[in-house]
């Protein structure tokens, strides 16, 4: 059966890089493997807008928020995380399992931290080393003020991390200008990949804390990666078909700039959160993310039947809510290669399914606004 | 330009494996996925020969590596490592990373380690946690007597860690019936596919050791593995793609049953074997794998420029030697989906660089036992 995807990972991916994974394999340890691999990680550097290294490690995201834990912190260490969803709690995961202190800054799910509390917690506690927050948390699809924290956090000792796996190439991120010290992502969302790569951006600052971590690390270390990137490689053998297949979306994401990439991808979010609203539905989030938009499922209907319906009857792929949301919300990715058409063909299927369901709104008022683009 | 991979590992990938993989992608967490992954789990279980649970990793087989070091080790326990080339060398480096101490059993290249020598090394040593080997060193080709090592190590309290990265379904494995405790293996070797997915089967014995083991990981911890595992599940995002791969590799693999997929890989084996020593060239192993043959280079002969020509001008990849093997051994793989056919057109075109750069054999006797496949 026919399946459009509109989940926040995995995104659709394009044919052209469908087609260049599809290659019969080349070996890795080779002058063209190497040039595909720099042309891949040059790019990379446009979309993190960072002159920092940048890692590219063969695992889900969650290998690379670990990452940004083992390889700055020490068992005994203190550090800030932002939890608003459940990408949040996974910081404090971590933390918990090498012995690091992970003192919560816990927010309403739906709602974005506000940056003096991080001020305010950075100033009650002392020593800490590292604040974890994310670009765009995935569970809550809402966009983190990276900007104005970062500016709060440059004041400290501390680091600034931020996981955006979810977020890259659609929520807006300066990682120098604002100076954002670790950036962590992930292949399956903005750009386009199966899952199977995640990144971390790593900056001089926290570089200052690498050679003091005392986590144990192997697989993940930052040394390792730096090492073997200096050579333009990768210490361990790296998921191949996925690095060429990085620089296929990326050549797509750059064709004609990323600001333009960016604002198409903006004024679908725009529209589709518009489109939501039309339909007498309420937006989840206080702070809406670019990359997906998160609607609450109306009184009185079942949210996982909706899900269901939409799949079952139509092939379009919303993804519902986590834990305490199961049920209440639903989720509509617009990031990565989704475009306008897709976004009418899965609001066409909403509005069918509302419908069956007895939710009252104007037939069409999902489409209008989308109709435009 | 067309390119023959003979490589120890990426090996070529099936085209029904390309073609499934080339697929737009699916969902993971659905019913969908799940049924692929159980496929492709179930199938793995009769390559591996075992009824152990077996995990599934996002990453290069080195993950799998550490995962079979972390989660069974405390740092300043004692573990033997079986050292013959660089895939033995790797758990030394990955123990040390973690404070456990590893005891070297170092062998001369290219030969296996003798059984007695383990049973010796476990008698004088206290306390020894795991033993570290190989089932085929991929550096030297050369296959390690697990089934016997095994044997000695089951008398003992120490559990036996296979690296079986480059040997699964080329050299004979028996997980249970030797009692092998864990079993290490990756992706991009004889399963046919490219890197990413990573493999650890755990027995009854090593689970013993988890819930005590005290290096930290998360990641790549057996006990989230296990937890999702059970509901049909990985902890974290898998490499989709490369799953749905892994279910059409093994069909291949299992189309006429397992034992005659590696009866045929034998015979190729034995005829490449053969081959070598009928152009006049010695076999680096004193072991030798059925998965990768290595050949010295001969006397006076340029190996690295060997290998170059051979890519340069016949799209033909050979392996060259690592570190001090470098220039002194080329390594042609037989493993996974290459045929007599692809072992033919490698050895027509190692003829004729072998004659261009004055090495004195009969023309054609390359070929002699390859063409009787």
């Amino acid at each position: 059966m026919k399946r459009l995807l509109l989940t926040p990972g995995p995104t659709p991916i394009p044919p052209d890089v469908l087609g260049a994974m599809g290659e019969p394999i080349i070996h890795h340890r080779t002058a063209e493997y190497k040039e595909i691999f720099k042309e891949a990680n040059d790019n990379l550097h446009k979309v993190f807008k960072t002159q920092n290294d940048i890692f590219t490690f063969t695992s889900s995201g969650t290998g690379a928020m670990e990452a940004s834990v083992v390889n700055i912190c020490s068992p005994g260490d203190k550090v800030i995380v932002v939890r608003g969803g459940k990408f949040g709690e996974r910081f404090s995961d971590i933390s918990k399992f090498y012995g690091v202190e992970a003192i919560p800054l816990d927010i309403e799910w739906g709602t974005a931290p506000d940056p003096s509390a991080v001020e305010v917690l950075l100033k009650a506690k002392k020593k800490v080393k590292a604040v974890y927050m994310s670009l765009c948390e995935t569970a809550t699809a809402t966009a983190y003020d990276v900007k104005a924290i970062a500016k709060v956090v440059a004041q400290t000792d501390a680091v600034l991390v931020v996981d955006a796996i979810s977020g890259l190439a659609a929520d807006e991120l300066k990682t120098d200008e604002w100076g954002v010290d670790i950036v962590v992502a992930g292949s399956q969302k903005g750009l386009m990949l199966p899952p199977g790569l995640s990144f971390c951006s790593v900056s001089k600052k926290a570089w200052g804390l690498v050679e003091s971590a005392r986590c144990p690390r192997f697989y993940l270390c930052f040394k390792g990666m730096k090492k073997a990137l200096d050579k333009g490689d990768t210490p361990f053998t790296p998921a191949i078909t996925l690095v060429i297949g990085l620089r296929e979306s990326l050549k797509i994401i750059l064709a004609d700039g990323l600001d333009k990439f960016m604002a198409r991808n903006k004024t679908l979010a725009d529209a589709t959160r518009k489109a939501v609203k039309d339909l007498g539905l309420e937006l989840f989030s206080k702070r809406p993310s670019d990359a997906v938009t998160a609607a609450k499922v109306p009184d009185g209907l079942d949210g996982e039947a909706l899900i269901k319906d939409l799949r079952k009857k139509h092939g379009v792929w919303f993804a519902g809510g986590q834990a305490a949301l199961k049920g209440k919300i639903f989720r509509i990715a617009h990031m990565g290669s989704i475009r306008p058409s897709d976004m009418r063909e899965g609001f066409a299927a909403l509005e069918d399914i509302l419908k069956a369901m007895g939710h009252k709104f104007e037939p069409g008022s999902g489409l209008k606004e989308l109709k435009k683009l």
